[in-house]
């Protein structure tokens, strides 16, 4: 699969969530059986040789690409979640949004000491949300293999703030 | 796989989210990668004889187990999300909770007339949210060949309010 495809099946939304942003919606490339099958390709063919223990999704969208990428190279799932969502205990990260700040989650038990953890979430913009996902699950001991999207935004320097590990993202803005 | 060993790795959490409530935590069967492949098994060879043309996940807690048999069973995968997080032309379904309604969201071309589409969600307790999403995708035209649970809570009767579909949940309490 070109991965060309794929960029050409990504929607642009102009003026989405807010005036100015221009949304790159990955819904028709989820949609279509083909890409579907090849964006979990891309992301498994890379870790075959070495994967990793657990695969940890971001809240929501990075559930859907996380979940069948772990079932496929044989490694367990792991949400990480927006608070107040996971019922058992949990360590929390607080980070700055362009307004305001959000907080993730992740349930204590899901990371033991030295796991490799591939990380994935759908697109990178300003890598706030990975960093505070990562960094929650290295206090639990784990490391993080790899930081993998779908799309990355390159003009907001995401991978800046991800410097400290491995990050890969085959479409890029 | 046994699905008493399944039933087995959920965790039970009392008074959450709330006092009184009973949670059926699911994590610890995402995060066995037998247990979690074991799952996904279970749906997809149930469906891979006359596979649907798309299955829906509803947010967030469908979109783990809803991309991943979609991708199995060689077809697209739909987000029903709730509101305000689809970019694009989007009808909307808004239902009652115990508490004030919610309201769940699908693109409008997500669904083409006479697409046979799965449902899937982790867990029937009203049925409320199943429902909606059902009447969002009845609504574009899709036909619902089964709504698909993991977990069913039967005290709460979710499968009356679902009597016009085949309901299939393998671990109930």
């Amino acid at each position: 699969m070109n991965v060309e495809r794929l960029k050409a099946a990504i929607r642009d939304v102009p003026d989405f969530p807010q005036p100015g942003i221009l949304f790159r919606d990955i819904t028709p490339v989820l949609l279509d059986p083909d890409l579907l099958r090849a964006v979990i390709r891309l992301f498994v063919d890379r870790h075959r040789d070495r994967p990793p223990v657990k695969v940890a999704g971001i809240e929501s969208r990075g559930f859907i690409l996380g979940a069948a990428v772990a079932a496929e190279l044989g490694a367990g799932f792991i949400p990480v979640r927006k608070v107040g969502k996971l019922p058992a205990p949990s360590i929390q990260a607080t980070y700055a949004l362009e307004y305001g700040e959000a907080t993730l989650e992740l349930h204590v038990d899901a990371v033991a000491e030295g796991d490799p953890i591939l990380l994935i979430d759908d697109l990178l913009a300003t890598g706030g949300t990975a960093a505070a996902a990562a960094s929650l699950i290295q206090q639990l001991g784990g490391k993080i293999t790899e930081i993998d999207f779908l799309v990355e935004l390159g003009f907001l320097n995401g991978r800046d703030r991800l410097s400290d590990y491995t990050v890969f993202a085959p479409i890029a803005y």
